[in-house]
């Protein structure tokens, strides 16, 4: 089902977490922002993690990702992140830029750190005002701990309309010396307007400079992150933030680690878990489609036609109403810019082949349909261009999802 | 309410049609392609007339958009276009160029002409074959008339699952002589699905070489057909046709000719005329929504960025739910792949400002409520990088959208 090899080394642990790895606690708790959910949460490290990010490339971007550039331009190391869900302190001007600031202040002095010990993260309406009286109360209220009920305390303050809490965590060794990776994340819902932000926090032991650990996170994000799609729309707020917090007491990896691809695969599986997670939990979606094009001359061109296609409204309604409707499907490929011969092209729901070398084939419309009202599908798509793949994820389009989104802001 | 310049000299005809030209007639039947619905039509015209088209420019492209290109290759002149609803004849292989190849041959010997006088446009299923006896049948029942219950017929045996006809006429002086221009068009609607397809037929009487007619459609299609979206997706068999028959008897219009301009403007508006309600048509649509997008250094980007907000899920579901909803504007802007200050931007539902400069204004909700609530909203976007415009338009998406295309096909 999944399309990464599996690497022997690394272990999933259930119900793993961003606590996970050593020296790491969190809290979240109900500032008020929200009517009654938490709304404000933190991790924070003892010894400062090596940073490092990437963030939405919308050009419109919210306050806290300049506030949080800023923080890892100065060392590369942060203590940690404070978020806020509610709102997005998003075309706020001036105001808004001071309030991130001030977030970041106020987390800081709480622990006796420098302000750009922290990052800062926000999510919520877009063009309103923080409300920073229940934001000071939030941060002043937050106790971190290491435990479970702390990280889903966490995991919970940064969601928005998401339906459930995403998290995830790996373990593999590395030097002999036993290296844990954790991630919490938050998707895409709005039923009040205007979120739809993308917030992923991965926390790690292991020893690494801010630098490669960039590299690393730059390396798998168009992989992973990049290659969700909901609804097309790309919000002002997204970040991805790794912290990295040494505590597992490795070698430092650099690409020259003999384990260094150990380390990136880890960062891909925590990623690319998270990520699908986000896809599930799409607005309104009932079910994560996975599409992989195989065959093509270039990854790139590859990963853009399976986004083309999981991010197409006909493909996405008719998995909605389970319609092995390949015609959509070859549709959305046909505009995806990228070129292909339709007369070699193979088409494959699961392991049920609708299109085989541009000929339609003869298939069962019932098995079809039970195989696409699965919570989880598969499109395959085989092309003889090359040797490349690429694969992406998206969810169904459905009566929930413009629910959601018409409703009126109240 | 309209972007373009008002100009004097061209009128527009209540319930013109493509039958208003001098020499022009069409009929529409019922073969039993659709379950009682029209669904093979006709355009003809006795004099031959310059031909002029533009295609889809999807990678895959249906069997009738290669047989139309070979017809118009030969000598740039038409007799007319044999058009059948309910079969796209896309991703048919050999067989459906075959068929496509035939029906150009039956319409051209029922009027005693050569296979390259006629072209042909499908619009249906994708990957299903054509019922050719059905087709025979239907040109053979063919008979063509100069009345606007003909132009009525042609304009319903093209739809698939539009709600209504689409048609238009104009009316303008060229040397003297009256040039009139009627068209035709259908839409998407997709309740069998794979049907998505963009038609679009323009008649005149105006004397014009092929060349130069093609010159002329090309130039306003990136204003018109090419600024209308509806869901994102781009069918194998859209095309735009144009027919010239010369009865007017103007001098042949050229760039050269003083009243070349006043021809464009009367193609143009007939285009964009046919493009809106395409657009006011679409899949489940409640209303139109035009964007205006002012003040960037080029029209390119100033299109390019009105077609990404128009087509933004999250503003098309805020336009069904009537909601001022102006952070998802400022977010596909900030996604639509051209640069712009966010401080620098003023945003307005019809004549209400919600945000200026970059500053949120305080605006009455239940206004702008009640303005959204109309079947024709116009967003204008101000930027201050430029003076050039652009325009595009689209739908809302609603509950009928998601209906419509996830239903099973039966």
């Amino acid at each position: 089902m999944n399309t990464l090899q599996p690497v022997e080394e690394i272990k999933q642990i259930q119900e793993g977490n961003i606590l996970m790895p050593q020296g790491f606690k969190a809290s979240g708790v109900h500032a008020g922002l929200r009517y009654s959910k938490k709304d404000v949460g933190i991790i924070f490290t003892d010894v400062p993690a090596s940073a490092a990010a990437v963030y939405t490339q919308n050009v419109v971007q919210a306050a806290p990702i300049n506030v949080t550039k800023d923080s890892i331009a100065v060392t590369g190391k942060l203590h940690g992140i404070v978020v806020n869900s509610a709102c997005a302190n998003a075309c706020t001007g001036e105001q808004g830029l001071k309030d991130a600031n001030e977030m970041r202040k106020l987390a800081a002095l709480k622990f006796g750190l420098e302000d750009h010990s922290f990052a800062v993260a926000s999510t919520g309406v877009i063009g309103e005002f923080m409300e920073m009286e229940k934001v000071r109360n939030g941060i002043e209220a937050l106790q971190p701990e290491n435990t479970p009920e702390a990280a889903e305390a966490f995991g919970t303050a940064i969601l928005t309309t998401d339906i459930v809490t995403k998290s995830c965590g790996y373990e593999t060794i590395i030097d002999g010396k036993t290296v844990k990776m954790g991630g919490a994340a938050k998707g895409s819902g709005m039923i009040h307007p205007n979120m739809a932000t993308m917030l992923g926090f991965i926390t790690t032991d292991a020893v690494i400079e801010p630098h490669d650990l960039q590299q690393a996170l730059s390396s798998i994000t168009n992989d992973t992150f990049n290659q969700i799609t909901v609804d097309g729309d790309c919000s002002t707020n997204d970040m991805v933030l790794v912290l990295a917090n040494g505590e597992a007491n490795n070698e430092p990896l650099t690409p020259d680690h003999p384990e260094w691809s150990i380390f990136l695969e880890l960062l891909k599986q925590t990623s690319e878990n998270l990520a699908k997670q986000i896809a599930k939990d799409g607005e309104g979606a009932t079910k994560l489609i996975e599409v992989n094009v195989h065959g093509m001359h270039t990854k790139q061109d590859s990963q853009m036609m399976a986004k083309t296609i999981v991010g197409s409204n006909l493909v996405k309604t008719a998995a909605f109403g389970a319609d092995a409707n390949w015609g959509r499907i070859i549709a959305a490929m046909g505009r995806s810019g990228v070129g292909f011969n339709p007369d070699q092209t193979t088409i494959v729901f699961g392991d049920i082949v609708v299109l085989k070398d541009g000929e339609p084939i003869m298939f069962s419309e019932e098995e079809a349909k039970a195989y696409l009202e699965n919570e989880s599908i598969i499109i395959h798509v085989y092309l003889k261009d090359g040797n490349e793949s690429g694969t992406a994820w998206g969810c169904d389009l459905t009566y929930d999802y413009v629910k959601i989104n018409g409703s009126y802001r109240s």
